[in-house]
Formats: structure tokens, sequence, C-alpha cells
């Protein structure tokens, strides 16, 4: 990751990473315009040197602009993008606004650590299932169970439109299978998972067709 | 944890909590008024029929208020409680505020699992320190390091105010010592807590005089 000169919105992120794309996506959405610096977690390029400058905490993806300033972690960066563009991704409902908060930090907290981590390991990290934390499995299962139950009676997560808590949530959710998570249990969520991909112009991640990223 | 007639806001959690207190000390900080329900995490009491019925994900804190909305996750009833309040503790300017959630995010993965999860385990589970996940210090000595060199040019986490930030992330670095970490190795973070505790009117949760909230 050679340093350069930017001139306009440039997000640090790997392809492979749910987190990474969210932001991306935003930026596809509300037609954005920026650059895209390919980091290659895998080789470990959040721990050189030259990454911990801009961003100390050594993660992806991170948002950078011309006139220095730099902003990590996927969701404050979506939500940022979002509100400078007065998007209707994000509620004016205050109440609204703060069910999609809620969303935001369950994802990071009670869906990401399970859900992603699994296929993580399964996927870039060649583990074998026998050899997997078993919570992974069982705490991630739950929170499908949950993000299902509102599903049920809901469109989107938070009523009836898309907020950017579908975003964020269908991010690792779409590829779940590549986990071990039969989402096949999951009807509601599976029907969510096509609604917000043909909202984002994104292929179907069918588990019948392969890995789709 | 009997039903009952709410006829204000009420915030269920547990007072061992960090995430729960978040919530408590925003409505004292505004002058909200609210009732507490202790809800004892350590008896299972997140996992009871009643409990799930207001919060499907089993997690404290929970806010509640009389018209029947329910708002789980911490740093999401906080913002909607400085939201509705027009708090300052919510910076009015985009890219700041976008830096203090940058922070909430960063709290709920990259802090609260291993400084949180450590004093849990050491405090409340009675585990030894020789059966803990040895990521639990490192990862969290980590994260207060990142703290540090924050705090080491600003005097709150996102510049020259007190946000909500600050006080999401005191919530477990002022007991982090409970979890083993030394914090005479952070002198910034030390002195941060003692300004933001201040601010909040909390004793100083010295480790030399012992365990305190």
């Amino acid at each position: 990751m050679p340093q350069r000169e930017i001139t306009k919105l440039t997000l640090y992120g790997n392809t492979e990473s749910g987190n990474c794309l969210k932001p991306r996506w935003i930026a596809e959405l509300l037609g954005i315009d920026y650059d895209w610096v390919e980091v290659d977690i895998f080789a470990g390029a959040t721990s050189a040197e030259e990454f911990l400058q801009l961003n100390p905490a050594g993660q992806v993806p991170l948002a950078r602009w011309p006139d220095g300033r730099v902003l990590p972690q996927s969701n404050a960066i979506m939500l940022y993008l979002a509100e400078t563009e007065d998007s209707l991704l994000v509620p004016k409902d205050t109440f609204k606004r703060a069910q999609m908060m809620s969303w935001l930090f369950w994802e990071q907290y009670s869906h990401e650590p399970y859900i992603a981590v699994r296929r993580s390991n399964l996927r870039f990290r060649d583990m074998a299932e026998a050899d997997l934390d078993p919570a992974l499995l069982s705490k991630g299962r739950r929170a499908l169970g949950i993000m299902e139950m509102q599903l049920t009676y809901t469109d989107w997560l938070v009523g009836d439109v898309m907020t950017l808590a579908d975003i964020a949530l269908v991010a690792y959710t779409r590829v779940a299978h590549e986990g071990g998570f039969d989402l096949s249990d999951f009807p509601s969520v599976e029907r969510w998972i096509s609604r917000t991909e043909s909202a984002l112009g994104l292929p179907h991640a069918n588990p019948a067709e392969g890995a789709a990223l």
C-alpha cells in the first residue's frame, strides 16, 4: 500500500470483508465519487506502520478525505456518508433512527462476532469445522433467529423502508452460508436478503450457486 | 421481575454492568425522570420469557416508555436520550459527530469484548487468571493504548468537549483494574477517567481504594 496523494474520498478496505463493503455500497448507492484501495488484511497490511499512521486501531474499512480527515468503523462511515448526502437511508424520525442505531450496534456486538468470524475461520483461515468454538454456531443462529422474528412482521429491519440497518446486516448475513449457517431455517431473512440485494444492485449470493462476496 | 404498569421512562439494567450504567448516567446528567428496574443478569433474568417478550435479544440495558416503545443497546439509548434533549453531548458538527460514532462502535467491538469480559470473568464468574484467554489481556491493553494516543493530544476523545464517546468508554475503562489491567501504564487515560468521573458526578474508582462500580 504505497503512500499516495488523494484527490477524492478514498476507502481503504478488503473486498472479502463485509464490513469493508458496507461503506462502498453506500458510496455506490448515493453516487459518491470515491477511490478504493485494496488492503491485504490476510497478509497483515493493517499492522504495517504506514497503515497504523492512518488508523492506529489497525482496522479497515477506513475513509480518508483529501483534506487529511480520516474516519474508521464501517457503520460510522456509512452514517457519515448518508448524513452528508441527506439520504433517506437514515430515518428523519428520531425514534426510528434510534431503532436503526440499535440494530447497528447489535450487528457489531451480537452478529458479526459469530457469523462473520465463523465464515472467516472456515473460508479464509482454513480451519476445520470440528476445531471451531461451538458457540459461534449457536450464537450466530440465535442472531439469525432475532432477525427472523423482526422480518416476519416487517419488510425491513426498521419498518417499511430500507435503512442503514439493512445494509449493515446484509453484509455478512448474505454470506452466512459460507460460515456453515443454513439460511433455509430463516425464510423471512432469506426473502429480506433478496430484497436488500436487489435494492443495492448486488447479485444474489445463492448458496446453491457457490460462494459470492 | 414482575409485570408492571410503567408511567415514565423505565431503564432495565444491572448496576454491575457498565453498559447498563451508560444510559442511567445520561438520564441523571440531563435531568430525565426515570425508573430503574434491576435485572439479575447473573441469575439468568434476561433469558426469562417475560424479559424476552420485551427484548428478544435477551440483553440489558433496555429502555421502555409508557406508550409501549422499547429500545435496546446501551449506545443507542444514550444517543436517543441525548438527541431528544438536544444535548451538547452529541456534537452538532457532522464530522465530529461521525468521530463520536466511530468511538462508540469501536467501544462495542474492540474494547468491551476484552476489558469488560476480562473483568466479568475475574470479578463475577470467579475464574482464575491462569484460565483466561491470554488475548483478553493483550487486546484490552491494545485498546487502552489507542485511547492513550488520542488522549495525549486532546482532553476528550473527540477534541475539546465531552461527548457520548467519553461516557461510553469510561464505563468499563474506570473499572479496568478489576479486570487486571494496570492503568498506570496509561497516564493520559487515567487523567481522562478523573475528568469524566468529575463531569458525571461519580466517585473515583480508585484501584488503591478497592473496587467501585
